[in-house]
């Protein structure tokens, strides 16, 4: 095979290489419809956190070399260790052509540089979680391979182009591109140019924010995301209204909880905004589910939870903007699938955990540290998880049916794509022939 | 106990009574959302089919006597055979209090009449399917209380005024004072005299209507239908654009549906508002949610069905009323709860059966009579429903676990409340001491 040439000449001068990472982002104000499928121009604004690389990664490594030439394969991907027809990936393809088109201009400028545009690219990335547990696959996919391409390439590219041109990716994937919290503004203007994401707030902004995602143990989709949300776009009659009155609203008062840290109101809005998201769905004709009985079991622990410590807001000048409540401990939101992620501050998690643990019990043969990861795990073998059979009890719900919930993972906000490691790492070539990436 | 005075003094030509049935009605153009709660005044207009008082009906029993003063107890309610508390019970109170003193009113006028007003009334209601089972007890009983109460003082009342004599007493009541197909407009008036039912087509317009209700076995309400409506009102920003645009539509589109007998546009008008009414209780918060992963069975059963037969409408000046497909074969519609009413036409009613029973298996010890009725259990142990192993197999569907729905009930479109008997029957009174009816 192909793939063999890497390792029969490298480590080689003659290959230049780069291995990025970047992040999965969880929209809170979600993007839910296209106004240009072929340019993955939304419907609307969205707004989304930025999970961090620690936990959940797509890690790409790109390479190049005249050496590739040789097999006349021209260039190669690998996605999760599998080979892709790149003829059938257009957008890949596509993401390719224009990162080379771009190196080839500034080779024309400056004849000094190596001659990279030249020569076949390889380019292998997998991700540290299934593609088929629901998760945004394809943003952080996407994000890291224009990531790779920028950095192979050494191009002049503003991280505002970059989310441009993941946005052509995959249209979330724009998102991706930044660290902590990152507002898609839809923009106005047919060729995209100004569909692009920012960062409203980086990582460090506002770190007590971490996520426990909840993969559901039946996590196959129904309909396909583009598929869906075309589909909303064409037949649901409520969908304008999302998209003229609520999401506009949402997105100023989303980056006003953002900025002010005001976890009610970032509360709140995510969780309006993701029912509304899955109530358009449910518009469609015909109609799309994504949640399923193990979702509505986690909405309604969410509420159960968060009532007990919730006070209604008193009336002020500023209510409209504002939370109806004050005393979030925390806040749902589904994407196109029935896993929940569940916003919550730091200080609440333990909590937080011993009650899903409680109420949507796993196995009593479950290996915690796989089901819950390294920190929450601690916390339950070692007894350190807080009393929550009061909580429960005030909760007044039953207990789901054992096993509705396959694993959780923690995580909190993170910064952007990374480099991980130019050329070569102690000597040894970060692209294996069969196109998996040997991580540090 | 006082009821004992009936059967101690019955029959006696003191005892003034009559016995009535009312049908329950399955909206296929949903009721939700009140703008007066007290006045039950609805945000939008709606339209119902009449279901056969054969399978399903409130029974109610009105009587009264100068022998019922004897223990002071007043007026006496029984539902279901338990006594009600009347002092409690203000709506039906209110209904009583109303037609006594219309009742009065024609004393008044005519000394001829017997003082019926000045009587206690005992008033007895059971339904002939489980309160539980999520079927709209509340419209079939209160249709049946003031059609009782009318016959029993020989009210002069229209039907119309009938219904809104049943519609102060529970919303949707108002529409099963009529068989057939039957409209609930909204009206503009604060006094809501123009807010009552009228007969759209009586049930001989379109007998071949029937309808296949699945009871599913998790039939817990989250939340009633009366605090689920209003935390819509209150707080979805999706239900206005409802309101205002697709329901209007979609009256004309039914009300045209039902005179041309296009169950093309019924169906596919059902769904898209049983949807809709659905995608708004998501949109509301908290989010409430009726249907469940059965109910979503039967939604993918419906449309998968469907599809087998669908053929794209070619477009046309007729198109924007028209359905968007030709050749369904049944549709579906959920209340507020997650048990499906599938209408669908005579001739298709044995295949529909043979594939829910496929595809939502009941487990093999289960009673085929009590399960699907006389009518599908006779088919089903004669082994004459149609093969649909070709039909199951190109829907692509994997059957549900066995049990996910209890029961199913067969019904056609039918009439509305109808006098069973007045008097006495065989010389026996049909108020029994314990407030249970003995039916002919």
């Amino acid at each position: 095979m192909t793939g063999s040439t890497v390792t029969e000449s490298a480590p080689s001068a003659d290959v230049t290489q780069v291995t990025v990472c970047a992040p999965v982002n969880i929209a809170v104000i979600k993007y839910w419809g296209k106004r240009s499928v072929s340019l993955n121009l939304p419907t609307n604004s969205s707004l989304s956190v930025t999970l961090h690389t620690d936990d959940l990664r797509s890690t790409t490594t790109a390479a190049c070399s005249p050496l590739f030439a040789s097999s006349g394969e021209g260039d190669i991907l690998w996605l999760n260790g599998k080979k892709e027809n790149v003829a059938k990936a257009k957008r890949f393809a596509a993401a390719v052509e224009e990162a080379r088109k771009m190196r080839r201009e500034r080779e024309t400028a400056d004849a000094s540089l190596p001659k990279l545009s030249q020569q076949p690219i390889r380019i292998a990335s997998v991700n540290n979680f299934p593609t088929a547990a629901g998760l945004a696959s394809s943003a952080s996919g996407y994000a890291a391979l224009v990531f790779a391409l920028k950095e192979l390439y050494d191009l002049p590219v503003s991280a505002t182009e970059l989310s441009r041109a993941a946005r052509l990716g995959s249209g979330s994937a724009c998102r991706s591109v930044f660290g902590g919290f990152v507002a898609w503004r839809a923009g106005e203007k047919e060729d995209g140019l100004d569909s692009v994401a920012e960062q409203v707030a980086d990582d460090g902004h506002w770190p007590d924010v971490e996520a426990l995602i909840l993969v559901a143990s039946d996590a196959k989709k129904d309909v396909g995301s583009t598929e869906g949300m075309q589909g909303t776009v064409a037949t649901s009659e409520l969908f304008p209204a999302r998209v003229a009155n609520s999401v506009p609203k949402r997105m100023k008062q989303m980056e006003k909880a953002i900025a002010s840290r005001d976890f009610d109101l970032f509360a709140e809005t995510t969780m309006r905004d993701s029912n509304q998201f899955h109530a358009t769905c449910l518009d469609t004709y015909p109609p799309v589910f994504y949640m399923n009985d193990a979702s509505r079991a986690v909405v309604r622990l969410v509420h159960a939870y968060n009532d007990l410590f919730l006070a209604k807001e008193p009336s002020g000048a500023d209510e409209t903007d504002g939370p109806t409540y004050r005393g979030y401990r925390c806040a749902y939101t589904f994407d196109a699938g029935p896993n929940a992620v569940i916003y919550t501050l730091r200080s609440n998690l333990p909590q937080l955990a011993a009650i899903v643990q409680q109420l949507i019990p796993n196995a009593p043969e479950t290996n915690k540290e796989e089901f819950w990861g390294p920190y929450l795990a601690e916390l339950f073998n070692s007894g350190s998880l807080p009393d929550v059979s009061g909580v429960i009890e005030y909760m007044g719900l039953s207990p789901l049916p054992v096993g509705a919930i396959r694993r959780a993972i923690h995580t909190k906000v993170g910064p952007g794509p990374t480099v991980l490691a130019k050329g070569y790492v102690d000597g040894v070539s970060l692209l294996r022939t069969d196109g998996n990436i040997i991580e540090k």
